[in-house]
């Protein structure tokens, strides 16, 4: 079976990265300002891909391979505040042959502050289009597949190559 | 007559805002980092508020209302890179009584970059949602109407920066 | 014997922070940006007064007192890249009724890459000099102390009020 | 002729960019975060380099030729604010063969917010100390050279954007 392109996993693994809100987090309205929560979110992928036995310098000096966010979106639900202590929850939610789709949320506590989509797609030195490194979709795969049924392996399987 | 509660706009006056790609904005990528589109569009939301007479700041002090972003959602179609004059064009494309939605586009001469989609809603300072102030809502719905009236052409021109 | 502002202190305990370069820190000449060697060490200062038993917010909030960073140096010596482990060294050098002086080191293994140093000013809300909260000082003190020799004893008291 | 190493320029022309402070720029103290004026200060460097005639991406692919910090030091003596009209002074007061001095001022009016002495150094792409390109070092030269003979005073105005 050949990889399914954007095809949804059902479930998968949840990598946390918690952080400290910072004065240069915040902004004169006394909250973190919106981007800085996609500082965040890329911040706890790279930690996810690090934590994965991957580090993304050393796969663009290997292979040539860089990784660029192709589609956001970021629904803030309620704001976080200097000194605050909060978490990045990860999630892989879809895994092409060059793209990854990935379901991230800033909490504080129990409370989502902020809910994020993410689209990255795979690309060459140049700019085009690039099949994800084999290790790297296996290590995606594998970690999408720890919440997911028995019955999804062969679907996850097709992922890696 | 002020503000439409959430209906669509058909159509809309364009507010441009020109800037130029720094260091500070670039990533080790060699392209702008993609948060900081986000803060290219809020710079262009607070020149289009100014631009209809308006500065956040004082209506903070004179009304307690603050601006907030709600949702936002990035399309990121090509990078813009160190040195690249860019535009950024706003059209409001949804008013409502305590919201605005606006549609914000990065380019490059002919080229658009990234396509953005901001919901903001109008707070109090403890933060519960509160009606736009009349003025900016008239100012707001006069900005957008330019275009949806073919009458008002000659007008477009002295907004359009 | 009163507090002798900005007495150079002899010695001195040092705080560490771990941090690692994201993305967000680097720009198109491939290293880290050279301003935000200032927001690593700000966050530094944070976690060393947090590591005290203080948080920023809520001595804003206790007692209207803010830090405002007076001067700074830096010297950069060698830049710092994606991926690498850093470590801020941060020592209290000067300790005066209403300000903190800090010499600051990012570190890359034994590497020093940038050398800063910081006098932080007490502020009340209305941006005026005060004196730093009696425990604060107390613990900076205490802080600086642990490497210098027991007569200075008298001299680091005195800062406690 | 071109660069006088190290040696100190008797006076000299000022750049002036004008900017706006944004949200993106201020933080919950509800100033602008002390390490974005350096950034300010950066894109001021970058204007007067494009002002001569330079920029900064053409030369690095042309010459292989990269621009530095060094070294720099900022005396913070009135916080800026959001909405506050800004206008960073740049003026060149040392040039060497591999290096130039800077000072540079950040006012709001009349009043001058923070000052900035700022030495960057030419490097190669390999990190190497490398001699200005001769153009830029002229440029750089003439430049600052409009103030110190009273006989060009009619020539100034030309630069002063």
């Amino acid at each position: 079976m050949t990889a399914r392109r954007g095809a949804a996993l059902p479930g998968g693994d949840v990598h946390r990265l918690p952080l400290r809100v910072y004065y240069e987090d915040t902004d004169a309205a006394g909250i973190v300002y919106y981007a800085n929560y996609l500082r965040f979110a890329e911040r706890a992928r790279t930690e996810l891909v690090r934590a994965l036995g991957f580090e993304q310098e050393r796969l663009r000096r290997d292979t040539g391979i860089v990784f660029a966010v192709r589609r956001c979106s970021a629904d803030y639900r309620a704001p976080a505040r200097l000194d605050d202590a909060l978490v990045v929850e990860t999630r892989i939610i879809r895994l092409g042959g060059a793209s990854v789709g990935l379901d991230q949320r800033v909490r504080r506590g129990d409370e989502e502050l902020v809910l994020l989509e993410v689209d990255i797609v795979c690309l060459t030195a140049s700019g085009r289009p690039a099949r994800l490194p084999r290790e790297l979709a296996a290590a995606f795969s594998s970690f999408s597949r720890h919440f997911s049924q028995p019955s999804s392996t062969g679907m996850t399987d097709s992922h890696a190559r």
